[in-house]
């Protein structure tokens, strides 16, 4: 399987992005996009959309571009992310652009920024940076 | 309305929290707990709870837990926050242990515990540090 | 004053770039750029440039570029930041760039890249996100 | 060599503690403490000890801790903290005590408080999350 099968195939995986009603984006060699749309099954108390759910699409964004640079069989987990929240995320459609800083041996840092967009203009809602780890030959974790 | 009251006003209001099937436990001044029931639908793709799961009570937490020192009327709103994840969540419960470390005039800083029980046992999963705002005379943000 | 003047005289200040032999680059709107000499006077046990010298220019970076941004006689000071390091820090000199990724009122989101250069070669060693807060009328914080 | 005379050797190799005047604390297994005093060489423009020194104690108490708990000849290298700063440190002494929250093979979380104390009072300063990675079979990082 190619990088873009994997990934495709591991996102459908997730229970968590069917309840968010999540969808992959453009999917590319350490670049990976995934969009939702806001709705009050998925919001905070005044009504904007959780950073909970923020970070769900964010961290598989960051997640699935370190994928994206990972050889067949190897599994990836979060060890740690940050997530910065610059403006109330309400909006059409949420989107999270998720890129490889720096692609290690065992660790990879990833960055993706979080974007409202409405009428086709687009907001920067949130940052994170998170560290994803390559793991190989640990049982039930793969791709 | 007393800071207990107002906490589960606002922890209703919250449509995050009914699609992940989370509760408030306890609620004390300054410490707040919520709970989460794993399941598929909360799931990334080896089967354990989500990331974006985790962190959407770990983050309620936090906040909560600040809400419960602030005057009423005062809203909160998250502006960062880090997550580490120690341990893979598999688990019958989920229970996130949010406290105030320091309150602030402007800014609270928080920090929430996760454990996964299994029979009676606890074992850390993930440690939030979270920085809230106090939100004081916009529209449409209190409590 | 003008911001550039603003941060030199703010810079001058500081006894510990004075310490660590850092020095000013760069100074725009927005995005400022310090740097430093690696030497067995700011090193770890490896040998290495240690994680609070390079802390504390790309800190520096981060709220010298939000200070650019604010009127004359606000302060700034951080509340917050995070640094994820990608390779140990030897070179011939230690660069950080920062910039404001989003400006508030109260708090502003800035990034600093830290660059190991040899042989006019750069080389990322780690990257900083930076929550920095206006303090307006607070004796002894300004500029 | 047990694990204080390691930390002891490895704290006395590094040229940045002697430079902000940084000497050892109480070493236990798990738990490190370092200790600073502050002076107009450490300072930022306010007067206050620069976040860059706080966090060079910080992250070495952090890093301390971790490799107490580690085998002889396994090095420790940080890769990543955040660091939260509740107030400003201005006082007689300025203490950072790290400790091992979980203890991993390839990596650990520790947390570090860092206190201001004047007049035997104790206040909290910062606060960071941080974690180490167990570097074993790389030339010139062990200890």
């Amino acid at each position: 399987m190619d990088y873009a099968e994997r990934i495709r195939t591991s996102f459908a995986k997730q229970g968590m992005m069917t309840t968010l009603g999540a969808t992959l984006g453009k999917v590319s060699s350490g670049a990976v996009e995934i969009e939702m749309r806001p709705s009050p099954a998925i919001a905070q108390q005044h009504g904007f959309v959780h950073a909970g759910a923020i970070t769900a699409i964010a961290d598989n964004a960051c997640g699935f571009s370190a994928l994206s640079l990972m050889p067949e069989g190897t599994g990836v987990l979060t060890t740690e992310f940050k997530l910065n929240l610059v403006a109330p995320a309400a909006a059409d459609l949420i989107v999270a652009r998720g890129r490889v800083v720096k692609a290690g041996r065992t660790l990879s840092l990833c960055q993706a920024e979080v974007f409202a967009v409405s009428d086709g203009q687009e907001k920067l809602v949130a940052l994170m940076t998170a560290t994803m780890m390559n793991i190989v030959g640990r049982d039930g974790i793969s791709d």
